[in-house]
């Protein structure tokens, strides 16, 4: 995909929890913000289309919310898709704009998304998230996304022997991240020894090894690669667009120490990009539990099948480290607004390949390649996007 | 878009109140029979992607439900994506599944969509469906569905001089045509005057001007047209999809006597196809209330703006007149299960052209181009199609 379709814009709202806003103000206030990154300006009534990623938890109780959306930001009569694929629905709202592209139909599109969750009383929210997974038999069996996370890892514990300190060293480094990132809701660093004696939640997932509950909202403007120049000198290009599914239920999975999802999603982009592993000089990935970016490790190939937890302690994935995973704190730190997540994370690696990340000590310096891995419900569902400058 | 997209298959349930079938069972039905209905067979591994259109009512109660779907019907891993633009959902999706394939990212790839309405009580599905129109300013003011279509039809008839008998002859219409309809869910004749005595919704909808409640699921194969003779030698092709929004809430329209979302998608429509309102031989049109067809006819150009209801009084629009609009009994006799409507006219314009439609009575006879008519909420999304031979 040399060059083919640019990103040409970006931007996020602060991720946290924001009582005086809705979905709407939320998403409204990412679009401006990504207008305003466009460094040579553009005419919004150049976008053709928009797809919009949102699990459209039960709070806001909108609905056709893709059309509201770009109505709220003055594009009435634009074809405006709402996906839905759980925690994954803007990555593949992203991939399927990039193909919008490609197919000639369209020059200048939107992608992006976003999630009101805090005005949700706890139980409903777990209800909402919980019909993500597999209900039939772990919902309806008790479960719930912490327990089936914990599953995975106990499970990597015995066959791998990671230890709770490796699950800790994830939370660790990603608070430590996201606390030089102001769009950040969790803006505290923790010790090691606050992980291990927080409370549990599922064990070994203890609370610190769980991300929050977020509204946020995030956009990216795309246009077709021969355009791109009208509008920036500094295009991002997408390099490759994987994505892939997985059986809901774990107990139907090939092996629940791994993320068969992401490993399809991952091969498909990196076909696409012409790239390998160890091509990626920055990553973002899905710890909405810190079992989950050890997870990410093995299935991106940045470590071998087993030793995701020796990369965490090896500190190779801080930043300044080989491989720098999740320098915006990641889920844990910065935050999981459920459908704006994918598409921030491709707002973060944007910032770090033009290399105008607003706090100089967050910034990957030199990076010219980046990942991001975006996993829906328990890994049912996962998109990577690959990105290069 | 000449020869670019092919159908090479297609397969729905009937559509009804099935309290025997959930979601899995009536999407595994119709992937059933479209496998079936491709001439030469096929080898269900080669399917690389999904697009599956769903309100997913809250019935089911299962979420991530595209790849849950893909996952029914023994595809886990490819990547299946949730479309959700109220009623449109399937149609968008189409119109998604076709991009994949003329980006030369997909050779071949599924599109469908399902809803399982009937399990849940009457105020539960007033509340789903109710969100797909403008909740703030529309629903929470007490407003339905029926009662905005009855709006549209109170304006339409004081400024044009359309008469409730008009409505009333295309309900008399689409149930004549659904009772030849196996597949349809009320398959009995109605006649003028029992539309026009029965007890009204909203006036001057009667209980006759509106659609049902259905469970149903619908399936259509799609590949890149070099590669349709290994599958079929009849193709049917896809000439032209086009989307649209509008305003959610109607105050905000230009007009409440037209559906801009429709004529935007038209247009977008019939410039990719290079035809005309005047080519098409036979419409699927969605006639969820008796004035939307009326409405339909306009926007797509069948009729000039306020002469839709003469349209239907000439019996034009009857099988074996100039343009036939729901030979298979529209969503008024053959049922309207959300997420299935927009792939199911799909379906049944594919057999008209295919000219292998079950019940040779409802046959238009020597069609070459068809075209579907898919709204969402009260106008907010509307996806068409328009295939041809």
């Amino acid at each position: 995909m040399e060059k083919e379709v640019a990103i040409i814009g970006v931007g996020q709202t602060r991720y946290g929890a924001f009582p005086d806003k809705g979905i709407k103000e939320l998403f409204v206030e990412a679009y401006l913000e990504t207008l305003k990154d466009i460094e040579k300006g553009m005419d919004p009534k150049e976008i053709q289309e928009a797809w919009i990623g949102t699990l459209q938890t039960g709070g806001n109780q909108l609905g056709n919310l893709a059309a509201l959306m770009t109505e709220q930001v003055n594009l009435p009569y634009i074809p405006a898709h709402r996906e839905e694929e759980a925690c994954a629905s803007s990555s593949f709202g992203f991939r399927s704009a990039v193909m919008a592209i490609k197919s000639g139909m369209r020059d200048i599109v939107l992608a992006g998304g976003g999630e009101k969750m805090t005005d949700l009383p706890r139980e409903r929210n777990r209800y909402w998230l919980g019909v993500s997974g597999d209900v039939e038999w772990e919902r309806l069996a008790g479960t719930n996304f912490p327990g089936i996370y914990a599953l995975m890892a106990m499970r990597h514990m015995h066959e791998h022997g990671t230890k709770r300190e490796h699950l800790a060293m994830v939370s660790v480094k990603n608070h430590r991240n996201g606390v030089k990132n102001p769009k950040a809701q969790l803006r505290f660093e923790i010790t090691l020894e606050q992980v291990m004696q927080a409370p549990f939640f599922a064990y070994p997932l203890s609370l610190y090894d769980l991300c929050p509950v977020t509204d946020g909202a995030s956009v990216i403007f795309l246009c077709r690669g021969d355009w791109a120049k009208r509008f920036t000198d500094k295009p991002v290009w997408v390099a490759g667009v994987g994505a892939g599914t997985d059986y809901l239920a774990t107990h139907d999975r090939k092996d629940i120490t791994r993320i068969s999802a992401a490993e399809v999603a991952a091969h498909e982009a990196y076909q696409q990009a012409g790239l390998k592993p160890e091509d990626i000089d920055a990553a973002e990935v899905h710890d909405c539990f810190t079992i989950a970016e050890i997870i990410a490790y093995e299935g991106l190939g940045f470590a071998k099948f087993g030793e995701g937890g020796k990369l965490v302690e090896s500190g190779e994935t801080e930043i300044g480290g080989r491989i720098p995973v999740n320098a915006s704190g990641g889920l844990k730190s910065k935050g999981h607004p459920i459908g704006a997540t994918g598409t921030g994370q491709i707002c973060e690696i944007v910032h770090q390949l033009r290399g105008d990340v607003v706090t100089p000590e967050r910034q990957v310096k030199g990076a010219e390649v980046g990942l991001c891995h975006n996993v829906g419900g328990s890994g049912g569902t996962c998109g990577i996007t690959i990105l290069n400058i």
